[in-house]
């Protein structure tokens, strides 16, 4: 697939930075390249086999043929002036953040323009541990990984991302920022909100000391997403606020629409949404269980309500 | 534990029954009676050894010491007519529903009194299959089981419960039926509400055919259970308005208040929140934990936020 072996530096060696090296590694299709803004990660990384060399000052590395910058949305612009001297011989430049449009906007406003070079990205898995520790080598395998090409984007730097990404396992697709921002606040963004929003407000009932002592297993699922990281979903909720508040508020439409059903003893609403709601569950499972026997995103079926 | 073997009568032999049955068996406490209104399911009960007997028609049994009604909550009332030859000699009526206040209306209602042998039950426990085909003997081991004895009900009755929930691993606690109603509302049935309304909402989006396909894990956990069975959630939401809307409100308000932290960049509101509620969720985990390992409700330790 790829003609010679590309050099690649990750920075920032979190769970998804970490595992990127390491799959990559572990597929041969990379010479990897770490950097960490803590001094000690790339270290651990490299005991790790995480990467095959340590980059302690960025300033010192000469050349590069791809960067991905692991690094929290709101950080981007800060990553950016600490490699302006490898920009000139890169083959591509990309992330894995969540929010695409903050991404690109930070790139046009630090570098002046939207380089050729330039192709953002974002890949679709994630885990309950984080950081260097956690870095595992099947984190991609069967994952969707997004690209967002930009019109400027040279089909050079899509192919050769889409080949690294494709080398440790991970199923290619692409659509535009907007549509990406939007798609995401949907089915990540927004149940983050209500995850956390929900614990919270538990937490807070007066007789806090008592009510997570009863709750079960379906409030454990429930919950899981309300133990990520305050710091990036607060970055994510930040940076994507137009496409977050757009779908927010249409939930909190229907939800008046079911408190009221309930208000009301309208139980032919409520078993109407209920099921519809179970059938497009179902299905979401479906296209899971697809996914995880590895077919393609682009052969799974359909869904129509 | 307990003096003679009792025998008990479970009625409605789905995924709570048939494990209940299957599990008082495997004890060796209880010599088991199945009814079901679909006629098939208690032979198949009797070939998964789920129970000892057959009962194709309650009007042919004598007598028996507990009875367990293990149907949906609006189907209690029912449920209590065809049992009225057995109430003279029963030791114990109970239940297994999601919500207690109704049930125990339904009994006042049609018995025209609350006897001193009923004591409404909630086990805290359940799985994605339902069914007479999945009933699972450990469903109850180191799980919940809450009582809600009435002023009525007699230390004896409670105490023969007790016993029979024990037998099956079951942690037994009491509350008094108000404050299980609030309890639930908040830990299951708030949850089960933003679950189905939240799938629905995204569902019924113009583009439903493509936004499920991007999920991932994440979205998973937090929407598992929305394949729970419509009927029975329908029941618990019209049978249990009051605590559900009283919690269901608050829970608007906080999310109001977060979708006016977003709308105005209040970075640090985002971050408070997201925080507490991150260790509102990690506490949560220690104390489920702590209940696999085998530590008794009572044990856990309390949480201050």
């Amino acid at each position: 697939m790829l003609d010679s072996k590309p050099s690649v530096l990750i920075i920032g060696l979190g769970l998804i930075g970490a595992s990127l090296g390491k799959a990559l590694r572990h597929a041969g299709t990379a010479f990897v390249y770490g950097s960490d803004q803590q001094s000690n990660v790339p270290e651990v990384a490299l005991t790790f086999g995480v990467i095959d060399e340590v980059v302690e000052n960025l300033a010192n590395l000469k050349e590069v043929d791809v960067i991905v910058m692991a690094v929290p949305v709101k950080a981007i612009a800060s990553v950016l002036t600490n490699i302006n001297h490898l920009l000139p011989t890169v083959k591509v430049l990309t992330d894995v953040g969540s929010v695409k449009g903050a991404v690109v906007k930070q790139v046009e406003e630090v570098l002046g323009e939207l380089p050729a070079y330039f192709v953002p990205g974002h890949p679709i898995a994630g885990a309950e541990k984080s950081g260097v520790g956690a870095a595992n080598v099947e984190l991609f395998d069967k994952h969707l990984h997004i690209l967002t090409p930009l019109p400027q984007s040279s089909p050079a730097a899509v192919d050769l991302l889409t080949q690294l990404w494709s080398s440790v396992g991970a199923d290619v697709v692409t659509m535009d920022v907007e549509r990406h921002d939007e798609v995401l606040a949907a089915t990540s963004h927004l149940p983050h909100l209500l995850a956390f929003s929900l614990v919270d407000t538990l937490a807070r009932e007066s007789d806090n000391r008592e009510i997570f002592r009863y709750a079960a297993g379906g409030f454990r699922d429930f919950t899981r997403i309300a133990a990520s990281d305050p710091t990036m979903w607060h970055d994510v909720f930040l940076t994507n606020q137009d496409a977050t508040l757009k779908i927010l508020r249409k939930f909190q439409s229907d939800l008046a629409m079911l408190e009221h059903a309930i208000e009301t003893s309208d139980g032919e609403l409520l078993k109407t949404v209920f099921h519809r709601s179970k059938s497009a569950r179902d299905y979401f499972t479906q296209v899971l269980e697809q996914r995880e026997k590895g077919v393609s995103f682009s052969a799974i079926t359909d869904y129509t309500p």
